[in-house]
């Protein structure tokens, strides 16, 4: 587990990689309202502060001082009437010890500290913020409207905290293989579920319990579907019939917060008809392609493409691609069934570090994101180092939209065949199978047991539940 | 099912209450940050715009035009690209008109709308706010500061919605059935779980699972602890032991948002001690004795106030309490054991409408809230009516620092054995025992199935999970 030497350490690092001077504000967050001011969601802490500072309690606030060396955690003791209420409490001054952080103080003496280091010019460097009381909050500190927070975030501090990030520990590993453990207890449930006449939200609501039993709950809105061909599908509505694919992309935080992320696609009943298990294996070989080519050195954009273009060979064998196959990915064809990207960071944001931009974390100099359908939605495309943590997600998906415009506007007819398609998959749904990997010195290593995946594998899992 | 005529309905009913002329603006909620922006919690619509406008997606605003006597919807319709992620997506024109609403538009013509409004000085009527990111919109909107929104907030706006909401109807009550029904699961389950050796955090999750299968979730952030002492506890990090008593407060939302909310205490294992037992049946006449007074006409401060004399009775029988207990209950003596109100309004709100302020809900100009440690913390004051839905909550508590506090300060010595509670009750926790329950034309009907609330009752559940 971690103790108080890991954030000492992460600090320190920060402070050393810092080429600029001034205050890093790193506001915790606070409580999310849910239908008014006391009645709120289970509480989340920022990623940045919860890796900095350790601290996972509503109103911290975190402070380095680049300056001066030091670290403060400003935040509010409960006084007696709260005792009676909340319990004996541990003061803040001993808590933040457990941290590393010697210097705590009440949060009105952030205020007098920020407008101190505002009246002498002192630089301050904030992250892109997400919340709207953050905000709030942020602008009566700086002393500027909510919206004018811009010219603070600091590009220094962010490139700064991705390079910290970015490569994983063996203790961060440890969390992630928790969170890959509860996640690997989720996916197993969903096949025993997927019995024809359940519905997706009784399932969605199972596996997101086993995620809130063993840990902070789910690292993302389950995605739980049999219209898996829908990508931004959190519709739970529907009833399991036999025959259909049900899609489960789901994921676990740790107790640390540090997250899973998986997705199966199971046959509703127990059975992959054998049109389904074509492209399931289709997709299964894109995910072993992409495994097999993990490494350091290497690009995830070549991994995506290489992926991709497994896929556009296996629908090119069942007569729904055609023509050179090459050629077919260069024109970015494999992408009406493949539009997303290959996969991202994980970490302690099951999209690591999504909130600093997306492109400073999946980007460099090098290697800089393509703009064709598809590949543009590549979240991670630069060269893979030991220690990162990333998702290998192929997919093959059927959206009648996209398959209606293509056809209409006269994109890529030389590759795909539309007769076939409007025929006989227009009702298919999708697919998708995504695992977690860890980077390591000559290739990768799945995290966590790997969920049942190949067909064989999947179809006992159901069979236990019918 | 409600269906448009509802809406329609309650929209008109507004407008014939509302004393002044101008512009009702009711936002819908957005999603709520989880950890970057688009990593979302689940989505929880606004009670008054769902109250109203029935629609339950994220982004829309509701306006009611008091002058022109016509209701509008503003929302964005999704594009072609969007389609090709989210699925086919029924117009918003088309939605709106299933809650009655004829006038939609994009959000971009609400800005033009409110600055036409502002400048010809219309009045403009606001509710409360609680979410960040409306506050900072509405801020947008009015042309103000989000924190200087105050002047908007119409009193006449709370007291017309308060009037509104407080009485349910028919198909408001089979919602909180439904509610209630889910609930009923969840206790029993937590009930059966309540074996030594098994985490708070497990039970907690299990049964958040079961609120999330079959409706929208939870109502409230559960408590489950065998610290039932701590009233603010949402902590779960303990193991049950044979001996204590696991005080479980938890609460189920239907898919409609109405809410459920109910307490019991449990003998981890499945036997109460005979001291237990002891308390544990005081608390329980507490709850019966209130559960025979409810009824139109009768003020809940009243309800309380006996509820509160059933436990001092309770607690001089047991020697903890001494002296006339009229005098004791006049003192305050009893709330250093039942520290908290008997119960609230319920309804799209666990606590029902308090983001409109919960004096304006509880109280009137007859009742008002009374200055004394304890009943201070009364929610719901005023006479009850029928239709009204209420809990019912007593418990009786042993807050170690409260034990202290008034020990030290002398208050209430003349009612209270502190040798004995100090010897013998400050391991013991706390016990609470809650219903909701529906006003009548002449009493009061607990909604759902009573969950088994006797100590025969808990002690057979708890034996079916051994």
């Amino acid at each position: 587990m971690f103790n108080k030497d890991t954030y000492i350490s992460r600090r320190e690092r920060l402070h050393a990689m810092m080429p600029e001077k001034g205050l890093i504000l790193i506001p915790g967050n606070m409580e999310a309202e849910y239908n008014y001011p006391h009645n709120t969601y289970h509480f989340r802490q920022d990623s940045t502060f919860v890796y900095l500072f350790g601290l996972d309690l509503p109103n911290m606030f975190g402070v380095i001082d680049l300056d001066e060396g030091k670290d403060y955690i400003f935040g509010n003791d409960v006084d007696i009437e709260d005792i009676i209420w909340m319990g004996p409490q541990i003061p803040l001054k001993e808590k933040a010890l457990e941290f590393g952080v010697n210097h705590t103080a009440p949060i009105k003496d952030l205020y007098s500290m920020i407008k101190e280091a505002v009246q002498k010019d002192r630089q301050i460097h904030i992250l892109p913020t997400y919340r709207g009381r953050t905000e709030i909050m942020l602008g009566e500190l700086l002393e500027v409207h909510p919206q004018k927070l811009t010219p603070f975030i600091s590009t220094s501090l962010r490139d700064c905290m991705i390079k910290l990030r970015e490569k994983k520990d063996a203790l961060e590993i440890e969390e992630i293989e928790r969170a890959c453990a509860i996640g690997y207890e989720m996916h197993t449930t969903a096949m025993q579920l997927a019995q024809p006449g359940v519905s997706e939200q009784y399932i969605a609501g199972v596996i997101e319990g086993i995620a809130l039993s063993k840990g902070k709950g789910i690292s993302f809105a389950t995605i739980l579907s049999q219209h898996g061909e829908t990508l931004h599908n959190h519709d739970h509505s529907g009833i399991l019939t036999t025959g259909k694919l049900m899609l489960v992309d789901a994921g676990a935080e740790a107790n640390s917060y540090y997250a899973s992320d998986n997705t199966r696609t199971i046959p509703v009943g127990g059975k992959f008809t054998s049109k389904q298990k074509d492209i399931y294996n289709i997709v299964l070989a894109a995910n072993e392609k992409a495994n097999s080519m993990f490494a350091p050195g290497i690009t995830n954009l070549d991994c995506h493409l290489a992926a991709a273009k497994v896929i556009a060979e296996g629908l090119k064998s069942v007569g729904i691609m055609k023509g050179n196959i090459d050629d077919a990915v260069a024109n970015g064809a494999h992408a009406m069934f493949f539009p997303h990207g290959l996969g991202h960071m994980m970490g302690l944001d099951v999209h690591d570090m999504e909130g600093y931009g997306q492109v400073y974390v999946g980007y460099d100099d090098k290697i800089r994101p393509v703009d064709q359908f598809g590949t543009e939605n590549l979240r991670l495309g630069k060269k893979l180092e030991e220690g990162f943590v990333i998702t290998n997600e192929p997919g093959v998906y059927f959206i009648p939209a996209l398959i209606e415009k293509w056809k209409k506007e006269g994109i890529n007819h030389d590759f795909i065949n539309f007769d076939i398609l409007e025929k006989e998959y227009l009702d298919f749904g999708g697919i998708r199978l995504e695992d977690d990997l860890l980077i390591t010195k000559t290739g990768a290593d799945i995290l966590g047991e790997r969920i049942p995946i190949t067909v064989e594998e999947v179809e006992a899992e159901v069979a236990k539940g019918a």
